[in-house]
C-alpha cells in the first residue's frame, strides 16, 4: 500500500506555519510499513483541491486529507470530495451532539455554522474528536482509501493514532511487522560516512539503511520488515553489529540519545560530576546539560568568564599565563578547566575558549577554539579546532564537540559507556 | 507571478523532519507579493522529480526546489533538472575552491564526491552558499524560473534571502514595491492583542496587519503596497504609531530585534555592564546575551550555581540564607544578583532560580520561578513566575522574562531605550 498526504489550508501557502502534520502522518506511516511518494500542500480552493484528487487517485491507494474540516466558508474538504465522489454530506448526531455540548459546557452561544462540522461522507466510519468538534472521516470507496483529519495537530494526532492507524493496520494486516532503529555518529560527515559503509549499503535489502545529516551529527536508520517483533530487532541489532565494526569508534549514542543525554547518563551512572569555566559559549555549555532531566545530579555549576579580567578574577587565572599564551591557547583553557574542577570540587573540569566569530581574536582567527578538561587527578585533555560556521553555529559545535571528546575520554579510561 | 515549491528528500516523507523551507520561502514569496499555490514533496527519486517537475511547468511560473544538491548518490535535484531540460552541468570553479577550503581548513581529506558539489546548470547563475558547501542555483528558460537551494535551513534560508530573493524582486519588478515590518512585543498573548488593536484589525487594507504568537512573543507584520520604498516606509510608520499608541508598552523591539539583542543594543549604547548567577537557567542567559556579536562589550561573565553548594562557596551565599527562605525565594534570587553584581564589578547582578520542572523542588511546585536584579546601587527588582510548560520551555521563558524586566525597568530609570 502506498499513501499520499494531502494538506489543505492557505496558512501553509503564506508561510504562516510548516505543515507538521504531514512529518506527524509519515512517521506514523512509516511504522505501519506503508510507503508515502508524496506530500501536496495547496490553499482554501476546490477546483485545485478536486485536482490534486483527482492526481493522487492516479498514483496512491490512501489518500490523508488534513484541514478544511472547520465551520468556516474557507473550510471545504470534505465538500470537495464529496463532490468528487458524488457522495452526499450527511449529519452524525453523535457528533452533533457533542458540538453542542462543547457550547453549552461554555456557556457560548453556538453560531449556525459549527452544525455543518457534523457533516459526515455518506457511508463512511466517523472518527471520533477528542480534542476538539470536527469529526474525521474514514473512507473505502471503488478500492481507494479515503482519511480526512482535521487541522490542527493537537486534534489530529491522537485521532490518527487511535482511531485511524487501527483501521489502516487492519487494511494492510498481512502478519508482517516494520521496526526501526536511529544509530546516532558524531565527528564523521555525511559523505565519509557513506564511504566507509559503501559496501553495505550497496547491498543493503532488508534491514534497509538510511544516513542523514543535520546539525554537524550523522544518523543512520535501520528498518526491518519481519514476521515478528523479535524477528525484526534481531535483524536491526545484526545490522547495528556490522555497521559498529566499521564505524563504531564514532558512535555516540541510539534512537533518542542526543549528546548531552548521553553524557549525563554516563556521568550518572559511573557516580560522576562536572563543572566548567565557559568563554566563548558563555554558559551554554551547562546549559545544555541542565536540558536534560535529572542532571542535578552531575552538574554542580561553574563559571562564565567572558573577559581577560572574569578569567583572572573569577578563576585565579595568573595574568602572566594569558599575556604569555593569550586567551585562545591550550593553556588558558587547561587552567580554566582546572580552576572550574579546583573551585567547584567536581569530578570534571572543563575549560572551553575560542574566537566564536565573525571577528578573529587578535592574531587566532575566527573559529579558532581550545576545549581542555580534566578527569579526576589525570592529566588534561586538550583539543583545537577549527571551525568555519557563523558565531553562533560554531558555539554550538564547540559544545557538542567537547560533549563528544570527554565521551570517548571515559571510554578510552574504561568507564562503563554503554552504546 | 505564481510559484510552486518542490522539496526533495525522502527524510521528509518518513517524516523524520518537517518541511520547513517550505514555510520559509513561502512567507518570503508572500513579501514579494508572489503567489504560492502548491507545495510538492517528493523523494530522492528521479522519475517522480521528473514528473512533478513537469506538472509544476504546467501550473506555475516559478518552480522552487529545496534539497537533493549533497555530494551523495540520492542527491540528484540538478541532475533530474538538467536531464530534463536537456541542459549539461558544469564544474563551478568558485563553488569549487570553496569546497576544497572548506576540507584545508580543517585538515579533512576530501572524499572524490565532494567535487559533484560543485557543479551547476549551465547558463544558471550561481547563488553562493555561504553556509555551507553546495551552491545554489537560478536559471530562467524558456519563460519559467527555476530556483535550486539547498536542503539545510541554515543555509537555504541566507541564500534564499541575500541571494535569490533580489533576483526575483527584480524579475518582477513592475514599479510597485511591498515592503513590511514586525513588531515584537512581549507579555501580551496574542488574543489579547486582536482584542486591543480590534478596530485597527477591522478596518486594514493598505497597509495589512498580521499578528503571529511565537515561543511566547507576539509579532505584529505590517506589510504596505506603494509606488516607492519612501511611500511604502511612511505608510507603515504612520501604522506603526497608531498600534503604539494602543498596545507601546508591551513592544519591545521592531524587525530581526530579539530581546537579547535589543537587551545588549541598550547595555552598549548606555554603558552598562551585565552579569548573572543562575540555578535553574544554568548559563542559559549569560549564553543567549553571548550570541549577539558585540556581547563582549556589555557580558563579563558570571556565575552556574546549580546545586545548593555552588551557591553558597561560589557566590558566599549564606547557608543560614537558604535555610530559612530556600533557594526558590526572592531572598535567594537577590542574594545571588548581588553576589553576581560584586564578584564581577558589572552594572547588572542578575539571579535566576527556581523549579524548572518536571518535578516539585520541595514546597515549591514545578514552574515557580524568581527572578531579581540589581542595577547599580539602586534597590533589588524581584519577579515571581509561574509557568506551565515543560522544563526546557519553562527554562527559555526564565530567560525571557528576565530580559524583558531588565528592559523594562531601565526604561522606568530614564534609560535611553530606542524601539
Amino acid at each position: 500500500m502506498n499513501a499520499e498526504i494531502i494538506a489543505v489550508g492557505s496558512e501553509l501557502l503564506l508561510g504562516q506555519i510548516a505543515n507538521t502534520n504531514a512529518k506527524y502522518i509519515s512517521s506514523q506511516l512509516s511504522e505501519l510499513g506503508i510507503n508515502v511518494y508524496y506530500h501536496t500542500v495547496i490553499g482554501d480552493n476546490a477546483k485545485r483541491l478536486k485536482q490534486a484528487i483527482t492526481l493522487a487517485e492516479s498514483r496512491a491507494d490512501c489518500i490523508i486529507f488534513s484541514g478544511g474540516l472547520g465551520p468556516t466558508k474557507d473550510d471545504l474538504t470534505k465538500e470537495t470530495i464529496a463532490n468528487h465522489l458524488q457522495l452526499s454530506l450527511v449529519t452524525d448526531h453523535e457528533a452533533l451532539g457533542q458540538i453542542e455540548a462543547f457550547f453549552t459546557q461554555r456557556q457560548m452561544p453556538m453560531t449556525a455554522n459549527n452544525r455543518k462540522q457534523a457533516l459526515v461522507l455518506d457511508g463512511c466510519e466517523v472518527l471520533a474528536n477528542h480534542h476538539g468538534m470536527a469529526p474525521g472521516m474514514f473512507l473505502t470507496y471503488h478500492n481507494k482509501t479515503y482519511i480526512l483529519l482535521p487541522g490542527p495537530p493537537k486534534e489530529l494526532e491522537p485521532m490518527f493514532q487511535y482511531e485511524a492507524k487501527p483501521k489502516l493496520a487492519e487494511l494492510i494486516h498481512d502478519g508482517g511487522v516494520i521496526r526501526s532503529h536511529v544509530m546516532r555518529f558524531f565527528g564523521i560527515g555525511e559523505a565519509a560516512l557513506e564511504t566507509e559503509l559503501d559496501t553495505l549499503l550497496e547491498t543493503q535489502t532488508n534491514p534497509t539503511l538510511a544516513p542523514l545529516a543535520s546539525d554537524g551529527e550523522v544518523t543512520l536508520r535501520i528498518t526491518a520488515k519481519a514476521q515478528s517483533d523479535a524477528e525484526a530487532e534481531q535483524l536491526i541489532q545484526h545490522k547495528v553489529q556490522e555497521v559498529q565494526a566499521i564505524v563504531g569508534h564514532y558512535q555516540y549514542g541510539i534512537d533518542d540519545d542526543s549528546l548531552a543525554s548521553k553524557l549525563v547518563d554516563v556521568l550518572r551512572h559511573n557516580h560522576l560530576t562536572i563543572s566548567a569555566a565557559e568563554s566563548l559559549t558563555a554558559g551554554l555549555f551547562q546549559s545544555e546539560i541542565a536540558e536534560i532531566p535529572g542532571a542535578g545530579d552531575v552538574l554542580i555549576g561553574g563559571f562564565v568568564t567572558y573577559t581577560v579580567n572574569a578569567k583572572t578574577h573569577l578563576l585565579g587565572i595568573p595574568s602572566s599565563l594569558i599575556d604569555t599564551y593569550g586567551v585562545v591557547s591550550a593553556e588558558c583553557a587547561v587552567a580554566m578547566a582546572q580552576a572550574a574542577q579546583a573551585k567547584t570540587g567536581a569530578t570534571i573540569g572543563v575549560g572551553l575558549t575560542g574566537a566564536a566569530g565573525p571577528t578573529a581574536h587578535g592574531d587566532e582567527p575566527a573559529g579558532s577554539i581550545w576545549i581542555a578538561f580534566v578527569i579526576g587527578d589525570q592529566l588534561p585533555v586538550t583539543k583545537h579546532l577549527q571551525l568555519s560556521g557563523m558565531r553562533n553555529t560554531n558555539r554550538l559545535r564547540t559544545v557538542k564537540y567537547a560533549y563528544d571528546a570527554i565521551l570517548k575520554q571515559l571510554r578510552h579510561c574504561g568507564y562503563d559507556i554503554q552504546l
